[in-house]
């Protein structure tokens, strides 16, 4: 009897596992019925053209399972006492085709996420999207020689969990990176080391938030903080944003639970909160019994003046958690950064982190602990500030050259600033589209990485550039044909309201030479 | 006027900092009053024997920061116009021994979970804790050589957050392996790669459970399964097991969202769910809609016969979801596990997890996914198996060579087996506590990382022993001291229990060699 097995010898699943699935289909669908004897070993290795230890392999799991039965002088055969449940399966294997109508009766599943989650991944000629670094960047010597370095360490913890609030060495050269750089004065156990920022905000969110939470954000605010709050069922309360950053005048009298601000760089405006309106937010946190999540996202990379200290630094009742983030300063693919909390809330926070992953890998730890604690790290974020201090200027240098006085925001520090659009420019939203059309990816606020609540000026008339992955060649070049996309527009009012800037010439010029 | 500043040159925290944090503190607490001179940096500098400059650094920063004010001929003072806000911090300073009071005034947090978490970290001569591996056998040379060919590959992802659902790489030979290890037919995008198989728990459940969820467990059950249910606010349903698995018969009719199993290897018991008892589970799971969550956790280590197919392979009607992990095979120190989830559940998966943390780490993904694909994982995985299944024999010899015909489970496979007491002995915590004096490690049900509910007899008959972690020799070592430490029983029957096996002699003839 020859069976009807057809090998795929093409496809990723291995021949064994192939044979095993088509003889259970098989069994279960009928079609070899209880006591049918099957080919010997041999045989079916002659039929399909390959090894007889294969077969044996298929034959000896589909015994283990119950679908077959070997008796010695008699052979192989399909198990006469199939059991019952096992024939039930028959029905659903038939009916395999009606998969999606049986799954619809499942219940709808309580979790609420923006779906699929957005991505930056289209590839454009010069993208000032704000959510990214260069590659280029990375001390990838550097970094592989740390790792090959915490290798050769007299101990390694490849079998074993870590703390789940992260490895003690590095807790310890975070907080003390933390007391120099953002006059914040934390123990190392205040520190839980997460997967980049985004896994340090799930975990603020885990211990606060539940189904009605009132929680505050700013208007507009970084995407990925709204729609996590949104995903615990969170209400949430947007507090417009003025030219100071967050408007504590605005913030509720009570009941909320939470806000989430970004004083040092507002993202995505870049205004920094001045010492007056933190000391008034901190004093509001204060009487109405809310936690403050300060996201510090971009705070190492500072060109004008020393940075106002923390949050954190100035918070005496412990309603502050601090996120910081690897991610800036590194890469993003390392996905390393840090939730600091108030003393009372380090057993929840230790609990909570356990029971999300059981703590953070070890090597991205050691390595980075003994990175930070050589020093390296510190000749790192130099070399960093230095080239962005150049593209940030340099890209500021672009706009005027090509617009003129223009109106930006978030010059102070960060990896991207927000440019004010002049009345008699269209819509960022358009603006955005035709940058698009020529292959230059510029933001406005409510695209990329920003949730817009849409009750600010800012909904419509700013556009978010970022810096970080564009040298300084490529910033020039970008905005040069940035200025030319806008002399294409219908709007006459725009193309004097160029024309009025030095920027129309230049982009003239742009396209002689050849970009 | 010397300015009352003590500098702690053994703190960790900078000169910088503490005397900025003093000043700050010497200005708020109105101790220098607004239009108070402070002494010129030179003056300062040499009164507290440091680098002008250093001085000169924080003057600035409380400049900044509006604490001081310069003017030229005239020097540097506190700040007459110190925002109200500012001064209003000034009872804060000075009431801030009062933190503690006013912090308990904040309202609850409603995150609930096991504070702090369970950990295992006594230093035991012999410790048969069940989750734990050998530190020995990580294969670090080989590790380390993978690592370094991904940072040599001709693309690293250090800049940039991976897919959130993985590498895809990486995603299609865990694919192709389900397919010939647990005979599980799933395409790469069902797979998100995971920090761990916690955190695989984590995504699961927060697809599916929120307040109130009727969540069904086996009992006993992993204890982290069982606590991330409730911190999500479920309602548990512990569902009895037997020494086949779960009881499928006591599951209930209806209203239950998610049911937790471990079919491969109980945890703790070790029993392997039957094919029937499997058919039956997925039955009942298409019949009232509920999903399954198939803990797979160490199916890689299987001693006698083939593995059965995984309750993933045999579902065609998307209500399985299957957790995997490496930290039984390679370690759990890398963090890195994986959730395969039905084909409907793959844009809330992949949403879940980049509001989680964004997506894995790419070093390790890279290098797992080379790891797995040259075939290095394979070789290793049967040199751990060969090691293990010497190590599981070991511990059963041992165990009947002290205790004559000991009742076992979970013989099959995995890195733990269950010990079940004869009548005549103490229960069996009173046998941890005994053992533990003697310097071994046994776990009795509900201790560890186990969570039991308290209606099986397992509860307080059975023990469980791990043996990953320890040698063959230290494996006879340490059950020769237990049974040393069972004579020392005061109980007359175990005694006499013992005697009746070959275990006395034994354990007396330890004593001379000197354990």
């Amino acid at each position: 009897m020859a069976i009807p097995i057809e090998l795929d010898h093409a496809s990723r699943q291995s021949l064994q596992g192939q044979i095993f699935e088509q003889l259970r289909h098989l069994i279960l669908g009928g079609r070899l019925k209880p006591g049918t004897l099957v080919p010997a070993s041999r045989v079916l290795a002659e039929q399909l053209g390959i090894s007889r230890n294969t077969v044996l392999l298929v034959y000896d799991r589909l015994i283990a399972e119950g679908y077959l039965q070997a008796r010695k002088a008699i052979g192989t055969y399909v198990n006469l006492e199939l059991p019952e449940t096992c024939l039930a399966a028959t029905r659903r294997i038939a009916t395999s085709a009606s998969t999606h109508t049986e799954t619809a009766k499942r219940p709808m599943i309580p979790f609420v996420g923006p779906t699929p989650a957005k991505r930056n991944t289209q590839h454009l000629d010069f993208d000032f999207y704000p959510d990214r670094i260069d590659l280029d960047l990375f001390p990838l010597k550097i970094w592989r020689r740390f790792i090959n370095r915490t290798f050769t360490s007299t101990v390694t913890h490849f079998t074993e969990c870590c703390d789940p609030g992260g490895l003690p060495q590095l807790r310890e050269v975070i907080a003390d990176h933390l007391g120099i750089a953002r006059g914040i004065s934390v123990s190392a156990d205040q520190i839980i080391i997460t997967g980049g920022s985004q896994e340090g905000l799930n975990l603020a969110a885990r211990l606060l938030v539940k189904d009605g939470t009132l929680v505050a954000t700013e208007d507009p605010c970084y995407q990925g903080a709204a729609s996590l709050f949104e995903s615990y069922y969170a209400k949430l309360i947007p507090i417009p944003v003025d030219e100071d950053g967050l408007d504590v005048e605005q913030l509720p009298r009570d009941g909320v639970t939470l806000i989430y601000v970004t004083p040092s760089h507002q993202y995505p405006l870049g205004f920094t909160l001045p010492m007056e309106r933190r000391l008034k937010l901190l004093d509001w946190a204060r009487r109405c019994g809310a936690y403050i999540i300060e996201d510090d996202y971009d705070s190492d990379f500072r060109y004008r003046g020393s940075p106002l200290t923390a949050l954190m630094g100035l918070d005496d009742h412990g309603c502050v958690m601090y996120l910081g983030t690897f991610s800036k300063s590194m890469g993003a693919g390392l996905r390393l950064g840090y939730l600091v909390v108030p003393k009372a809330l380090i057993p929840a926070a230790r609990s909570a982190k356990a029971l999300l992953n059981n703590g953070h890998a070890w090597l991205d730890q050691a390595t980075m602990a003994e990175f930070i604690r050589s020093g390296a790290y510190g000749n790192h974020l130099r070399r960093m500030r230095n080239i962005y201090s150049k593209r940030h200027d340099c890209l500021i240098d672009a706009l005027r050259e090509h617009f003129g006085a223009v109106q930006l925001s978030g010059l102070e520090s960060g990896l991207h600033l927000a440019w004010h659009l002049p009345h008699n420019y269209p819509d960022a939203s358009e603006l955005q589209t035709l940058a698009l059309r020529q292959g230059v990816g510029i933001y406005s606020i409510g695209s990329g990485t920003t949730s817009d609540f849409g009750k600010g000026s800012y909904s419509t008339r700013t556009v978010v550039l970022g810096f970080s992955s564009l040298n300084e060649y490529q910033i020039r070049a970008g905005i040069r044909r940035l200025a030319h996309a806008f002399t294409d527009l219908p709007v006459e009012s725009v193309r004097s309201g160029l024309g009025a800037h030095a920027g129309l010439s230049s982009s003239l010029h742009y396209k002689n030479t050849g970009y």
